[in-house]
């Protein structure tokens, strides 16, 4: 069986491909809100990955988080795998504001949910498709 | 500066030392809920972490994850850091059920609140203390 996004995932913004994951954007201006999606068939969880796997997770989610912490320098990084509802493994990486509407809560059940207009979703995209390419020597 | 408890942390229950995380649970009967908290100072992201302390974090949040999936068999589990109310860096590890109060929501802000009463509490401390001990050859 070969890797697919779950249709839930399918609708989110590409951005890059790192050796694992699939990162993706959520279309949501209020916060800078990525995916990590592993490129393998059948996880739902971090323990369904393989140790090596794992590693490599683990040195993605490092390398993703340092890059948003240095470019947008948020008040806190929100990193979560919940699946309750979207069954395929995905890290949620969030930029964090004590500006934001949903600060200090967290946002997954928040009720604001405002998509970013086609400007700044392109100007956003680019931006972070330019920051997490820049260095992409992870080893895969 | 030595590893001190935030006082938001110091209310919950302890349960073990692994070799890097104090492991803590919440005293909400309707999720076993744990916490894993690296025992280290000035910590308040996993990316504060060193590269030795991440991979040892990996490892035994992949032992606590399957511990907890193996003996409770829950439906999900979720697994997050979080920290904008309490800063000090620590992992929420929870046992979800398609049967909980908050499903298929997250647990962070729903507004269901039980503790254990005193008998259940000490029972499941206990069961969870020989869970997370029986098998702790975790390398340091």
């Amino acid at each position: 069986m070969t890797f697919e996004l779950h249709p839930n995932l399918a609708k989110k913004i590409f951005l890059v491909d790192l050796p694992l994951c699939r990162v993706l954007l959520e279309d949501e201006k209020h916060y800078t809100w990525l995916f990590l999606v592993p490129r393998r068939p059948n996880l739902s969880r971090t323990i369904d990955l393989s140790q090596p796997d794992q590693l490599q997770l683990l040195q993605e989610l490092d390398f993703v988080q340092k890059a948003l912490w240095d470019h947008f320098r948020p008040t806190q990084l929100n990193v979560a795998a919940i699946g309750n509802k979207t069954a395929q493994l995905h890290i949620h990486v969030i930029c964090r504001n004590e500006t934001d509407p949903a600060w200090p809560h967290t946002v997954w059940d928040h009720p604001v949910r405002s998509p970013y207009d086609d400007s700044s979703k392109t100007a956003m995209t680019d931006r972070l498709k330019a920051l997490l390419s820049f260095q992409s020597q992870l080893s895969g």
